[in-house]
């Protein structure tokens, strides 16, 4: 049968906005997929709250994540007081949205709740200070807070992570009350996109440059790397973003020292906080 | 209309065998909720392969996920090959599941690509040296990776992640032929789960242990916690394993520094993989 399905007219309908013209040959296919795909970082919020219990899902999601050997090293906390979104607004840079949103999420690397149980059993914790485990903490934070993402997109809702939570560990600890030995990773913004915020689906490189298969294939893959600055600079044209390949948005981002705002001094800030990462 | 519809049974259900009896007040619910929620970690593998298109399938989810600024700081290296399955058990302490499913892939922090358009544009990358930097790519390749396996799981796949890939980072990196400034982060088993090993949900932590709301609350919550070493308990009993309660399983997880499997000298294996970490 030569006529495409509504799925199939879907499937390559969603490809076709992630990928441009590098479409990748893909096999199975499903709504929970389909939403995936079409997943956009929202930067604008109607005040209208999430549904009662919505939260709640959120977190049971969260939950059901991996998590290396179940030590579970993460806490949420839900913010939806104004006054405390506008201060983690104004760290972030002036971030609106997270005034805006109607449920602000931190996502905390918690070491605090393990480290209690080797104060309580009175057990030496010898794991405790290294850069692996510091690095398990926050990969199951990331573990958890997407498939928070993953269920609120589902449910209709719009998600936007805010790293720049990292701009001021210290502050945001303080605001939030952390005990010694958490930070908050970043927050999500959960609620409902406005019109002009819902935006559109932003492509990704082709795969030809991120799959390999057995080995790391280190080619250079210059062709396929020039298709996905062109497929960047239609895409920031038609939303007057100010670099237009991406080639450009990776030297501004990574070039000068200024763009991290300050994260440079996160080993420092992270050491008061009770981090040694040794 | 007091009789449960078979939704709200589903529900019930579901989050009675991720909560015990600690049931969390969810509201919204739907399929992809459900297949989160049903999440479980497997470890034995038919010999059937993966539909073809599989692979590209879950890529695409994974390059869907969020990436800070966009700079898309992971690779994935998908392995099919026996022997090389064989050798990465072997690195993983004899994880036999490695070598039984029939796709591993292996997600890898590449900061080499970034690192390219420094070279060949001639301007020094000042932000890539710092503990950041780090994160954000380690961040960025979980976040991916669940996406990865959000889609696998919908399909009726089963997954578990391979933290031992970083018991030896640089011999995982020699076999995969990885350049300078690259690492796995974790592995991926992805196949069918044999009936033996489908298993159960794993209880998690009560929600109010977990999710905080405007501050973090540094109550102890002894009563929660002792409820959950109770469904750990029971949990344990059922399947066997060694540790009886959650709290036993922490201390024996993060006493002893010979549970880290070497993995306390990943700083300096990194820092010949070409990772500054300041």
């Amino acid at each position: 049968m030569d006529a495409l399905t509504p799925e199939h007219s879907d499937k390559n309908s969603a490809l076709g906005q992630r990928y441009g013209a590098a479409i990748p040959p893909t096999g199975p296919w499903n709504e929970t997929i389909a939403s995936l795909l079409q997943h956009r970082s929202v930067r604008g919020y109607k005040p209208d709250p999430v549904p009662a219990g919505t939260l709640e899902t959120l977190i049971a999601s969260a939950q059901s994540a991996a998590t290396s050997s179940n030590m579970q090293w993460w806490s949420a906390i839900a913010v939806t007081d104004s006054a405390k979104k506008k201060a983690l607004a104004e760290i972030a840079g002036g971030q609106k949205h997270i005034e805006e949103c109607p449920l602000f999420i931190a996502w905390v690397a918690d070491m605090t709740r393990n480290q209690r149980i080797s104060d309580q059993e009175k057990v030496d914790f010898e794991c405790m200070p290294w850069l692996e485990t510091f690095m398990v903490a926050c990969i199951d934070v990331a573990l958890a807070a997407q498939n928070a993402v993953v269920a609120a997109e589902s449910l209709g809702l719009s998600t936007v992570y805010i790293g720049a939570m990292r701009n001021d560990p210290v502050r945001v600890a303080n605001l939030l009350g952390l005990p010694k030995q958490s930070f908050v990773v970043f927050g999500l913004c959960v609620g409902y996109a406005t019109e002009k915020a819902a935006g559109e689906v932003k492509p990704r490189l082709p795969q030809g440059i991120v799959l390999h298969h057995e080995r790391y294939d280190a080619g250079q893959k210059a062709a396929l790397h020039q298709a996905y600055d062109a497929e960047m600079t239609k895409f920031s044209q038609r939303h007057e973003l100010q670099a237009a390949t991406w080639t450009q948005r990776v030297l501004n981002r990574l070039g000068p020292i200024k763009s991290m705002n300050g994260r440079e001094k996160m080993r420092t800030a992270l050491a008061s906080l009770g981090f040694e990462i040794r």
